[in-house]
């Protein structure tokens, strides 16, 4: 009744739970108490090996399987309906997704990271631990996050100065930082660590650490100790 | 051969169509002539009562749909391929969704609303009647959306000042506003009854009713009424 | 075991490889050698022939079968999981897409065409060869692409003055021209040939041809030669 394909060389931990109509490829390793919901898949092959399908006259799921490398994701995920996980990821434990996320190849992930519904994550990236990212940002091949940072919803993250170039950047950010929801981030800039990204900036150049940028081009308004300070009257309701 | 999983809790209205691979859970209510496309999934269970599924030996679906409180959706809805209601919504008649919609828990959304493909809009959301949302809007918790509002594809609703904090305020559009395409509404900004916010724009700060506002960050550039008799002649193409 | 839909009167070509829970619907014809990955629908009928459903009693997917005039696909194509391609579509030869793309009624796409995850191309665009839109873009209706375009992540093309109005004009994308991340394009205007929109730009009026224009609005500040002569020295590395 219930459909899933997974495949013979994956290493499934210990009460893994699996949803409907789930594909797993590849000799991928889900670590122990992971939730892999309806509609996902995991061990997705890059193009060079999906295409090789062509050649063959296997079975479609089977030759994907055999393709794929797999992907390695830790302990206790929880992997929401719709999400592809590409081939030669490998995602710390405590993952938590929406749905309908992209994770591409050679992206690592470290732990107790959260990725919104929507939000894309191509190939090649890093991201260090606790780091949350919101519903529908865009992070391209290259980038590299740090430990501890915030993403907020629809935040875009570049990687070509002179599009289309043969000559990729990525956009690094360091650990602490907050980036603000639509926020735009251009190719090769460096965010600071605790540096904070207002919403629905255009970031054209490096922010130093621990500095507070709005606007387009977003400019330096004030000091994350001041930010944190505004934030704690705030958050007690002492002031809005 | 075409899998379905409906709860044997739901009540199902008269002539309701699904497609494949669909899944209804809990006791979710399906008004009359609804039309479920495939790879819908209706009454999603938050995430306290998906992870208990860690503590069961029992079948995945059956175990969600035993956790789930249901969602309940009126009449002659049209709720397209690849679509997520969480339990717990609540929504009027004839919804229309596009395709990969997301909306979230303790959701109300009104009567004749619809929804572009790819939108989310997480929990705690109250939406009126006869609201067109376009595609790829971001709408987060704690939003108030009032009757015959408008929002263009890709706007952005923010509900974090100090991002991330623990102090959630959503924001509030009232009656018949119309939000442009990729907007950023920063947090707990108030969209006055009539009010008009242009493509792209940042709006920073509330806008008072029947004012019309454009740019980053978004300023008063005319009067709702000036917008109209502009549109007026644009419809009967005597300006452009 | 794996569920696919596949319609009677489709034309499948030579070679081509069919994932699983596929529904192609209605008299569509796809090219030889092309790959129709997992979870993906073409065919997809237009609203009114959609709601048709509900005057039948008829198996749905054979009822939307028979509903859907088809689309045609050329050769050589990768269509990525979670796809949906309306009826009523013609897409050339060497079709390329990521996950979860919508393709909607009456589009035509040219030769050589990459789309990336979870863009959106509503009805009746027209597309034109060698275009390459990177994801979570969104095209509205009546939108016209040439060829050679790029168009970056998260780029939003817009297509009502007056939103919602009855008079819609689509943008128009002169050959070679470059689409920056995250721009949003304003209703009815024209990108010249060769024109480069910056990253973050709202482009509120018409841009001349091989004129470079950034910010918001967007304002020209050099020549696209000015801007290929930087692109060689960067990509030379002999510049950053």
């Amino acid at each position: 009744m219930v459909f899933h394909y997974i495949s013979p060389r994956a290493k499934i931990g210990k009460n893994v739970k699996i949803g409907a109509n789930v594909i797993i490829l590849g000799p991928s390793e889900i670590g122990d108490n992971t939730i892999i919901d309806s509609n996902v898949i995991i061990g997705y092959p890059i193009k060079a090996n999906l295409i090789k399908i062509r050649e063959t006259t296997k079975d479609y799921l089977e030759f994907l399987d055999l393709m794929s490398s797999g992907a390695k994701i830790g302990k206790n995920a929880i992997i929401r309906s719709g999400t592809v996980i590409y081939e030669n990821t490998e995602i710390g434990d405590n993952l938590e997704t929406g749905h309908n996320v992209l994770i591409r190849e050679k992206t690592k992930i470290g732990e107790n990271v959260k990725i919104g519904t929507g939000t894309i994550i191509d190939g090649r990236t890093e991201i260090g631990d606790n780091v949350n990212i919101q519903s529908n940002v865009y992070i391209p091949l290259l980038t590299k996050i740090g430990n501890n940072v915030f993403i907020g919803p629809g935040a875009i993250f570049l990687n070509d100065k002179y599009p289309p170039s043969k000559r990729l950047i990525g956009v690094t950010v360091e650990d602490d930082a907050v980036i603000g929801g639509g926020a735009v981030i251009l190719p090769g800039v460096k965010i600071g660590k605790e540096a904070v990204i207002g919403a629905g900036c255009v970031v054209t150049k490096n922010v130093p650490e621990s500095t507070v940028v709005v606007g387009n081009p977003a400019r330096c308004i004030c000091s994350r100790s001041d930010y944190e300070k505004r934030k704690k009257l705030y958050e007690e309701q002492r002031y809005d």
